[in-house]
């Protein structure tokens, strides 16, 4: 939730969870202290909550939301998150994600795969995952766009991976998914957008290269950044050198940004990431 | 402050703030699940609360701290903390804490240098801070140490900053300014605790060395951790590398302890600290 | 190779390959300069070199290491590396490696997992590789060595990877495989040595946790480093947070020691490691 | 030096060294292999050597420059090289760099410090170095450049550093000191190029921010990348923080890149920085 900071506004919004029963079990707050707006995340058990589960956002909205100004979500956490993976011919993202998936690491459900290539099919079957090869050209796309729109929707997606898939997301599904379709672009941002980035990093003779994850919005690589790192590098590093290294960090980050977004610890506002502890 | 954690209880103490006109300026809290403790860190503007600043303590005791088992310290920020510098021979450190001083990064007041060597002598010309040579030898020792302690009292010694400084501290000197005294090992801790780190991770091979900055106790090289860093090395590094390598990182792992203790917001528990954001 | 230096030993050296027909496709050398030994790895083309290869050896030594005190091994790089796997419960390591392999950027076999554990061998079935169940307990001990010796020595195996495989190499196994078992650590060594480094670093309240490959060596986590990395960590995380970040650093640290032995970079000398770039 | 690879080149151009009585004490080579170029950069003894010192260029181009078509550069070490330093009106970067000089970590000398701004005047007066303040507007710009290329002209000044000195290089300036100056610019490039980088890299919400150091080129921030590096961020970071966080990383960074300049280990090419071990 956000709202502008008032006086006693973490005392305000907790007094709903505390004064009906209910535990809290996560609180993390941040003050945008340019702007005055109060941030929260707060997580609380619902086992003696006297107000029923779906009368939660109600109540709330009447009671805290409009008196205060609060922009809020609610999720309440008694399934697990259902994530599609689209793929195009690189397996180290995927590979890394199933892998976390199979470990039990991640309470996520994963009911298919989309690749507009062929080739990843045996990983599918590896994990037992639905894969469905699409293919994208600039004839066949919009065809291709409702195809995977409908397969999400049968399948009831909540959040969509970009495991390194090769292709521009169109705005219909980038407006169905806001804020829930994660990307992993291999640079360091807003350095190196578009393609080729490994290119122009071994070009300009940076020292060292990146690897940015972030959500999905119109405008090419300009979404809002949720996790970054780099690795670094030197004059001995051929291009095929910042593709292998720049891998291990693609993965890393990648699945960095996916855990937060699965615990729904980012809240997004004006193309930007508060990523809560 | 940290207490028994409870239902409602950020509520509860920022209460104390809030009905008396105090103007929260930064909150940060966190909850040990495991040993369910609960620790914040509150900043309040004083102009508007109605509790005069000499009585806030008795008032905040009397009402909270017994009540809720809360252990707290409590500090009014209305003038620079008083810094002593410790060195030996070695500048690197100390430049860097008197060129903070000196942009005005920080504000503190280092109204003295004390040294067991004359090398530095100049730096304290340079920066117009009194340089104390005091030798130590094991003979002189406890002479040397009571000299240190008059001229730490005489000088209102708020906390100590040992910039590579290579003697033992007494556990007189401990115990007088406990949690007050910090130091900056070569290493990463608990790697390589004693004298001659460099020599000991060129020895051992290691691919990283590391920097540690922790309070002193009377344990050598264990006490509470406030920060740390590493570098990479390779084979190619002798130990002279490892010790030009490692300047950077002690001076910086040491200022931005003595940044977080500047701010107050290390709370020390256990031989553990918990640095506020 | 390495030997005593002198002036001109590279020139030396490489008139072995330049003289002989070979094509130099790499070549980096490092001078000890505390002990005054040379040390060079260089690859080269075999299409048009004059000498047999299987005479090479022989020639070099005769001519060149005897002469020079060269100590030197040879690798033709004629076939793909065969690599053993051995694993417990955790599935991180091993599902990296086996990613890598699948995509192709490792040219290695890997004919077997071995485990004392039964819980991983999906992981076999869906690689297709054989997973060898061989319960190790403390009677059954030298039984499940000669088996595992057995299967490794059938398997024509050059070298093990230990990817989180919880239990003491045996003697016998560690003199068949000097040098050529990789183990990870999960710890920034030497901080940390044995069982449950994780609850150490919380205990000792660290800002930073480490992962540590090595060569397997009788000493217990005292062989010699081939990678270190680290993440930093806060007063925050917990012990599972810390297993759970460690488990990135795990991974990542094994395959690029992994990647280096494959490469054969490593040169392993009084317990150090050099590691070719 | 460098040129086009080709078999046995080593062996062939460190002949000139080893023929002539020199002791090689670093060589570290490098091909790229992709334009198929030979780098190398040699230091020798020149006690026993038997070409007179202020021969040697004539010599070396006659016998293997021309020949062997080698592009090189000669130095001969026996004066510190002296090194200007420009500055506005922010002293960490100085204050990094001239604690160096005073502690003997680099050989250098500093006849001058040169600034628009009359506010680190003292910094001068610490350190015994002139400090010429020659106010730079867009009238008296040329003028002002004429009185700064007389004063590094006077001084016989090898390089030049820019320690955060907020002024555009004049061309002329450039000229004269191809690949010897020196700037820090606070970002990651080629990450927010031009004025006040740490507004924008907040704007776009990174995660990390950079500092990078570069040869000046007449492009604005496009010139040869010498080092660079990054610090974590968080949202919770203002401006202010990544000015001060921004702070440390520009000064080490800074430092690192005059540490490899002074030790003539840096051979640009292409607009890119091969910088030796």
């Amino acid at each position: 939730m956000h709202c502008p900071d008032r006086p006693g506004i973490i005392a305000i919004l907790t007094q709903f969870i505390n004064a009906n029963g209910g535990n809290i079990i996560y609180l993390d707050q941040y003050v945008d202290t340019v702007n005055s707006i109060f941030y929260m995340r707060v997580e609380w058990d619902l086992t003696d909550f006297i107000i029923p589960t779906d009368k939660i956002a109600d109540y709330f909205n009447t009671l805290y939301a409009l008196p205060y100004n609060v922009n809020f979500s609610l999720y309440v956490n008694n399934r697990p998150q259902r994530m599609a993976i689209f793929v195009s011919k690189m397996s180290h993202c995927i590979y890394d994600i199933l892998a976390r998936k199979a470990s039990g690491e991640w309470d996520v459900e994963i009911p298919l795969i989309i690749s507009n290539h062929p080739d990843l099919e045996r990983i599918g079957q590896q994990f037992n995952i639905p894969y469905h090869y699409i293919p994208v050209t600039p004839d066949t796309k919009p065809e291709a766009t409702a195809q995977q729109l409908k397969l999400l929707s049968d399948s009831k997606i909540d959040f969509i991976v970009l495991a390194r898939y090769m292709q521009i997301i169109p705005q219909e599904m980038i407006d169905r998914y806001k804020h829930r379709i994660i990307n992993i672009h291999h640079s360091f941002l807003p350095a190196f957008i578009g393609a080729k980035p490994y290119h122009a990093a071994y070009q300009r003779g940076v020292k060292l290269i990146g690897a940015t994850s972030h959500y999905v919005t119109p405008e090419l690589d300009a979404g809002p950044i949720i996790e970054q790192d780099i690795t670094r590098i030197t004059h001995r590093d051929t291009i095929n050198d910042l593709v292998r290294k720049g891998r291990d960090l693609e993965k890393i980050v990648l699945s960095r940004a996916i855990q937060k977004h699965i615990e729904r610890k980012i809240l997004t506002i004006n193309n930007k990431t508060i990523v809560f502890s």
